[in-house]
């Protein structure tokens, strides 16, 4: 780690070093029938931690989903923090997908827990805006040690437009969100000249996806919604600026549950396999583009 | 604990026999100097249930903040686990004060987290609106076993405007959640006339409080603001019923740090005097109301 650089200019690095805009999502799902959460006979931080190490080579970060792991309890929390060490021991990225926000004070807790030193500690957070300007301000203050943050501005989700869609005195409440998104972040502009303060914007909304880039410029857009939820290649880098960079595309499912698919093949080499395929497909999408 | 019975009808129930509209957050604050987070010589768990024994008499239910245990890693998860134990053991409605809201499957897992029975199961939840219906049917979903949600809408905080207030085709962004949150609700009405789908309305905003209640007649509100962040009495109750149900009141340092104020009293003895005191206050002000 060089806690004096900027996150933003740590992960473009990664991004260039990988040459990757890939993210790999940790989210071991809940055992269901016929859908099994975490498979037989390996702890739950070891099937994580066996995923990121065969992804490893091909991903320019990693994203925990803290409600996997709050689901199954303090034991879930134990296997959370070995899942941030090993990566982060590893010299990866992490990225907490948390979305947490809440009042001044109490949202300086939640920075502590995620942007802090503590157990819990990660390179970068994803941040909920409906509480305002007030709620981000602690957040934002962390940026300055060498952290991130992803703010949620459009989500991937089918009903993300019930309220973020709304139309606010001419404009969708997210792009409202969207501004002040570009004005947290207009501080904190690292040498790759993106910022530190980044969005949430669902690939699976590419429209939208344009009209956020000229709102935040400087923005980088962390894309959820590539592949299980149905969002091509070439949707989930729409954000992307000219340069190839600007935006991180994360698989969850796609990743760490591509043994499902893949007959033979144990979950950490399904998951390399996939996401050296996923690797080279948003890299295609990506060249696609700069060639228009 | 009566599981087939609603939410709202056992939080009703818990109002009337302690004749308390009082909520006691859990809201253990980090170390700062000047302001110690938690006593000296004591644990943080102890320090909390301490507190919760000796307020049990005069609050309708406790509502632990997690960030405050988020922040102290694994050690304060342990502790959130015993927080809840020993008050949901002691016969208290525990309300997880977590602002949580994601995509489908992962809303789902924090519904299990936080409205199952595992280590952090509790009576009822806070959830974040932002990403709309698909969000937070996982949680409404749990309702129908007995357990309850407050879904934010309008906040206590002076930023909550930002985009809470946005003008949304001739309504206030707010006010859109709100219609949403007696839709969501109007399933899971009790016999107490109330729903257990309740909503987040800050006590500092009295003046919305009269156009909450008309948007949403059944919903139950959990006020936070009162005291520390300078609603009054009269605000905190602004959203009660004629007949003073429909509103909790949520107080935290006011109580938990009390004894900073009341030289001579262990912090267990100045929160149980504190607790007291503004049960009689909120309790006053629903008379007023009910005699104008």
């Amino acid at each position: 780690m060089l806690p004096d650089m900027d996150f933003a200019d740590r992960l473009v690095r990664a991004q260039r070093e990988k040459r990757s805009s890939l993210v790999l999502g940790i989210d071991p799902q809940l055992d269901r029938p016929g859908a099994p959460g975490v498979p037989a006979g390996v702890s739950l931080a070891r099937f994580c931690c066996e995923i990121i190490e065969a992804c490893a080579e091909f991903v320019a970060a990693i994203k925990p989903q803290l409600a996997f792991f709050e689901a199954r309890g303090l034991e879930g929390m134990a296997a959370l923090v070995e899942v941030i060490r090993f990566a982060r021991g590893r010299g990866l990225i992490v990225i907490a997908d948390a979305k947490r926000g809440d009042i001044g004070s109490t949202s300086a807790a939640y920075a502590e827990a995620f942007l802090g030193d503590g157990d819990f500690g990660c390179d970068a957070v994803t941040v909920n805006p409906y509480l305002g300007s007030d709620a981000m301000a602690p957040f934002v203050a962390r940026v300055r040690n060498g952290r991130g943050l992803f703010v949620l501005v459009k989500t991937s989700n089918p009903s993300s437009g019930e309220f973020q869609d709304l139309n606010a005195t001419g404009r969708p409440v997210w792009e409202a969100v969207a501004g002040r998104v570009n004005g947290w972040g207009s501080d904190f502009i690292g040498q790759c000249g993106l910022s530190s303060v980044g969005a949430v914007i669902g690939a699976t909304y590419p429209e939208q996806a344009a009209r956020a880039r000229t709102l935040m410029p400087a923005a980088i857009v962390l894309a959820p919604g590539f592949g299980a939820q149905g969002a091509s290649a070439s949707d989930a880098v729409a954000t992307a600026r000219a340069d190839g960079l600007g935006v991180i595309v994360n698989a969850s499912r796609g990743l760490m549950y591509a043994f499902a698919s893949s007959p033979g093949l144990a979950p950490p080499a399904a998951a390399r396999q996939a996401a050296e395929a996923m690797r080279e497909e948003l890299n295609r999408a990506l060249s696609s583009r700069q060639n228009r």
